[in-house]
């Protein structure tokens, strides 16, 4: 399967990306546009989400209703959701229903009507969403912990504050749409099925007159993390933690990916046989990297019992920590078997595709080939994935728990 | 893309069926056996689970860590899990992993060493799932909604209950395995790249000598169900309700089927627009249906602010019942569109057609051609849902709540 790949770029700053598959009879929509919950306003924090509801409540020549018609008749699986940094626009279909699509997201992008009539259940929702939180302690240690871990403002969660999304106006969201909703920074890439030269022209003539915004820099503040624990008389202690480690611009990314698949990218890596095998602590232990353009974060998560949380702490921790003692070459064998099946399943995934061409774009401002990727992955190491550890070893980590009693960081 | 179905039932009883997907190159193994959680015995509600989770530790020659390296060396993403009738064992990996995979599920099922010293943290771990459910009212909510709603055996949950989980024996749980797992009544699919007739024989010479047991049929037990509100300090209420509909193996469950997607099958579905868009009622709100081969449900769930929780549950009901009152030509249009898109989507995913098959083996006895739910697709019409609903109304609703105040189910 030789990989067909295409990029322009529109006068207005637009990228699109595209990549042909030409065995399969789908097709996936990946919209991002540079309006994430970093940017909401303060005294306006969750206005993205708002918006991103919003947006899709009217747009062009069709009312709210007619909108979730059209889409539906084509049989569009979509989202709308707000990053970190950017807003989402997600749809699947089958690929000779695209160009129809694609009508519909010119029209949601460039000409929403934000009707002032549905703010309220739209601000209904929003609440919802900050309310459903509580009952949800797993995800609320991971919100809480990038909360505190990271600099304003890539350390906001997109559901925002109640008392601002009470406050709301539709002024407010129309501003906030008109400044962030903008071209310059958004990609658009499609994945499946679909021609190149007729898509290409499709989105000159749709988007070409979408002028461009004034937006915002995301420029990270000085910032020193803090770990906290949350009181809730839960069942489980949630335990949640992140250390620094390198963006996915750096020579060492992979190496990085690599030292959290030896922590926890099989059954037989160190924290699933340690914490959840051995010693039965938990069912559900992991560790993650994560990025963004200008830092790199590792990133560990556990929810077990109140009573052997501690335990469960010191054993994860000991783990990160034992990493830089040495790594086998078997270990880092099954790493590479792992990435490859990975890789090889994400080539057959119309969505997957859509999604990973935008981001390579977003961070790298070009697509990385299947071959690239795949000798890179063969180029680690034991020796590159330490030489990594001992630049970003263990420390400075910020601990969020959530439950009925707090927890001490070891030494 | 011609469809390549092969089908082959060993003289044990063990059904061996294929899809060979020749534009992939990974491949998915979904392996069914009839040990769920029906078949717990009284007095060891939960020994499913234990025994899905010590079954993969260490079979044939290789103790518990071996197995695991040896499925991570293969790049196998993979998962072992109880539903109420099967116990599952699911992989994915490359295609030219699939012989040794198999190799090492053969161990898996028929020579697993259930090792004593393993009992205790797979305990310890069955413990912690039980105690999660607390944190997790979503999910808590639909299994007391199941567990009062369907008859025994069906409406065990496969957590079981802690004091029966602790007074399990390793004996115990080896007479489970002995009884239970077995080659009459099990299905064993592949999908991907892969060779027939290599794949038989391969499968002939692993299982032939699996012994067939004797295991037990599902019979449900005479059964009143009953409505509940279990009280919880939560911010939210959650709500979940059931009533009956037709099995899979009933003319009109395609009619069934479409009833609920008219419901909840986009975004311009009636529950999404009724409860979510114009009131601003809960983010999560829908209908699906669920079968049995002896019975099949329509569910509802929807969670949302107490304040607001007996409005949530008015209008649900009302959107259900308004249902047979009328349903338009171009509502049943979305429902082919989506439907037909869905299985495209799934014509495209090892993963999703290796459970297909096996699904449609399990309830049907056959595997359907894409050509013939196609042509059942395209046969739905206003009048053929609307007959359904007459036959199956909305009546005997089972309604379960969870959260700090009950609800009052209207007339």
């Amino acid at each position: 399967m030789g990989q067909q790949v295409y990029q322009h770029t529109l006068s207005n700053g637009l990228v699109l990306l595209a990549e042909r598959m030409d065995h399969v009879r789908s097709a996936a929509i990946n919209f991002l546009v540079p309006a994430g919950s970093a940017f909401d306003p303060p005294g306006q924090l969750g206005v993205a989400s708002v918006l991103a509801e919003m947006i899709t409540r009217g747009a062009g020549e069709r009312d709210s209703r007619d909108l979730s018609l059209a889409l539906d008749n084509l049989g569009v699986d979509r989202d709308e959701s707000v990053g970190a940094v950017n807003m989402r626009f997600w749809g699947s279909t089958l690929a000779r229903n695209v160009p129809a699509a694609l009508d519909i997201y010119a029209d949601i992008v460039l000409r929403p009507h934000l009707p002032d009539a549905e703010l309220e259940p739209v601000q209904a929702l929003a609440l919802q969403d900050i309310q459903s939180l509580e009952d949800s302690p797993q995800t609320k240690v991971m919100v809480e912990l990038r909360r505190r871990y990271y600099p304003a403002p890539i350390n906001k969660d997109r559901r925002g504050v109640a008392e601002d999304i009470e406050a709301l106006t539709i002024d407010a969201v129309r501003v906030h749409f008109r400044r962030f909703v903008r071209p310059n920074g958004a990609i658009l890439s499609v994945a499946g099925n679909i021609e190149w030269e007729p898509l290409k022209a499709q989105v000159e003539r749709l988007f070409a007159r979408w002028e461009p915004g004034s937006g915002a820099e995301v420029r990270p503040e000085p910032h020193t993390a803090a770990s906290a624990h949350i009181h809730k008389d839960t069942q489980q202690t949630q335990i949640a933690l992140a250390f620094p480690s390198v963006p996915v611009t750096d020579p060492d990314y992979y190496n990085a990916r690599a030292a959290a698949s030896v922590l926890s990218g099989g059954m037989s890596s160190r924290l699933f046989t340690e914490v959840r095998e051995k010693r039965g602590l938990c069912y559900s232990v992991y560790a993650f990297h994560e990025t963004f353009k200008t830092q790199g974060t590792m990133l560990a998560y556990a929810g077990t019992r109140a009573e052997r949380a501690q335990e469960t702490l010191d054993v994860t921790l000991a783990e990160l920590k034992r990493l830089k003692d040495g790594i086998e070459a078997d270990e880092i064998d099954r790493v590479k078997a792992g990435l490859k099946s990975s890789l090889i399943m994400q080539e057959e995934s119309t969505g997957a595709r859509a999604g990973a061409i935008a981001t390579d774009w977003y961070y790298l401002e070009r697509v990385r080939s299947f071959d690239e990727i795949q000798a890179i992955i063969d180029g680690l190491t034991p020796d590159s994935v330490l030489g990594y550890l001992n630049r970003c070893p263990v420390r400075d980590v910020t601990l969020v728990t959530l439950g009925p009693a707090p927890l001490t960081l070891p030494g």
